[in-house]
């Protein structure tokens, strides 16, 4: 089967986290990256959902692309009984994968949306593979709008170093990135001296992802460890710390993988610019605040064991919340697709997204 | 050869790091813990030097003591020829195996002084390590102190949780430990709640030391990513963040584990209380501050590698340093044998340690 033209836009805006073939899609393993790069094809919903929860795809905006390809899948392959269940319960357990992200249930709510109004099986195959690809297609206009956005906000004119936090690049995203992409549009502009990489443990998603990610676009890049941050920020190399989100409330508060709260503080004390890049999908003017998002906490083997290497005692209790909340109060600007918002609080968040 | 009194108090005060047998000293080999208890027997300051620059033994109070046995071995085993010479070789290597931490400088210097003063080689081999052995209970006597002077301070009534950063135990220590003292007492005196440990990468001091001999002593623990700090200091379950020191300058000013700076600026933010708990060998009143502290940067394979697994690109530039600076000014209390430094500045630091 060809590709359709989203693959063949992506690969012309960083590395592909996803192909869709129409009767299937493909997804890149995520956590057999750097050493590995396998795919994985799925034919179903089920397998979807497998993948989110496994974190063979994870960022939160790749996380609704797939879902929204998912449900696509649960149509093209319904059995010949009741297509409406099967199409229901797909999405059920989708939006059960993952709790934290609210970019999942936005794409997963866009496919119902369109699902309550098709009238036959047919209809709801051709309809929600539309919707999906432009689900996809979207996202990735979004995100080159953002880097635009970002830039037009910086107003650089020499280059300078940023310090970024996780994968948010075209890994995480249907292409290009969110903070990700800011940083590959500063590069393009000339405008990037380094990119300092925390690691992000526990996933290593900084080390595995990010790193393999920006080299292969040959993007400058120095890995740390989390805890150097600190020190990177107090040298005085950085001018931002450019994060990306899983969620931002009607406050303005941000969710996103464990640490990012961290360097905000961190940066507020160095008194380096902190800047959360997301699309739209990613706001959820539903929740008053940042206390409301639900915080995922994953296994303790993800501290106890790196790749199946021992690095604790194996009954070690372990903490593992996998995001956290930064306040509205120490984000300098949230850069969507639509605009962006500085000093982020309740009004400039409606101003923008009600 | 039987052992020597310190080896017996020590076993009644913790996990022990190392065992001194006159003519040997034995380390336990703590790149391989949690998994394996391996002891490397060394009868030469060569193997000593060695064992500190590849972190066999690792923590400022051990390697002081470490390096102080390997001058005494120099001294049992010196060769027929000059004497003199060997030893003072001994003492430069020794010297030259890692940068950050004072104790190991100020080990030395207390050798040499005592060598300083032999008129036979006879008279060396008894003097230097009648001097080791004392240097190591000294340590330990240091750190039984140390824990009076903190909980003192602490005055705490009800129990309470705590979090710490790398290991600075009996395994970073002559015993007992220092900031793991201070929790080790607060668990005797049944006014500890939980220890929530740092995995403090790279190293993992946190995830393979802390959590093992914490556990060996049934101290409760639980680990966290570091990123995981913050979160944890937000939900205000912890009173006291508690942390060791490699060098503390004559402004108060501490080198410490990398990730030790970005705790400090968080502990500040939530209005916790940052605690430094380390012996007076620690202190260095020779240097003004912390900007004049040698900063040691480790290889980028232990960001790019786990335990021989790879977790990023090969070829990724990595930054490591494996030390970072707390200004005194983020530090709420130096705890040491001679007492304790509030609001830590030049003035209290000279009535202390002048």
């Amino acid at each position: 089967m060809s590709r359709t033209p989203v693959s063949a836009r992506e690969r012309s805006v960083g590395t592909v986290a996803m192909r869709w073939h129409g009767g299937s899609l493909e997804l890149l393993d995520q956590r057999l990256l750097p050493d590995e790069e396998h795919w994985i094809t799925l034919e179903g919903a089920s397998g979807v959902a497998q993948c989110i929860r496994e974190m063979v795809v994870r960022g939160a905006p790749a996380i609704g692309i797939s879902a929204a390809y998912g449900v696509a899948l649960a149509a093209r392959h319904a059995g010949g009984g009741d297509w409406k269940a099967e199409i229901k319960q797909a999405i059920r357990e989708l939006a059960a994968s993952r709790p934290t992200a609210v970019n999942l249930f936005w794409a997963l709510q866009k496919m119902e949306q369109e699902f309550a109004g098709c009238h036959s099986l047919d209809e709801a195959v051709k309809r929600l593979a539309k919707v999906a690809v432009q689900i996809h297609e979207e996202d990735l206009a979004a995100n080159l709008a953002m880097a635009d956005n970002a830039l037009a906000h910086m107003a650089a004119e020499k280059p300078f170093s940023v310090l970024t936090h996780c994968n948010t690049g075209a890994l995480a995203t249907g292409g290009y990135g969110t903070a990700l992409g800011v940083i590959r549009r500063l590069h393009e502009k000339k405008l990037l001296k380094d990119v300092f990489a925390d690691e992000t443990r526990p996933w290593l998603q900084g080390s595995r992802l990010t790193a393999w990610e920006l080299a292969q676009d040959g993007i400058p890049v120095t890995l740390n460890a989390d805890g150097a941050a600190a020190s990177i920020l107090a040298a005085g190399n950085v001018r931002w710390v450019i994060v990306g989100a899983d969620r931002i409330t009607a406050n303005g508060d941000v969710a996103n993988k464990i640490g990012t709260y961290s360097l905000a503080v961190l940066a507020r004390h160095h008194k380096v610019g902190f800047m959360v890049v997301a699309p739209s999908s990613t706001v959820d003017m539903a929740l008053a605040s940042g206390k409301d998002i639900p915080i995922e906490e994953r296994e303790g083997t993800e501290l106890r064991q790196i790749r199946g290497v021992s690095i604790a005692p194996a009954g070690a209790k372990v903490f593992n919340p996998v995001f956290d909340v930064t306040p509205a109060s120490l984000i300098d600007v949230i850069v969507t697709e639509k605009g962006i918002v500085s000093t982020p609080n309740v009004t400039g968040m409606k101003s923008l997204f009600s």
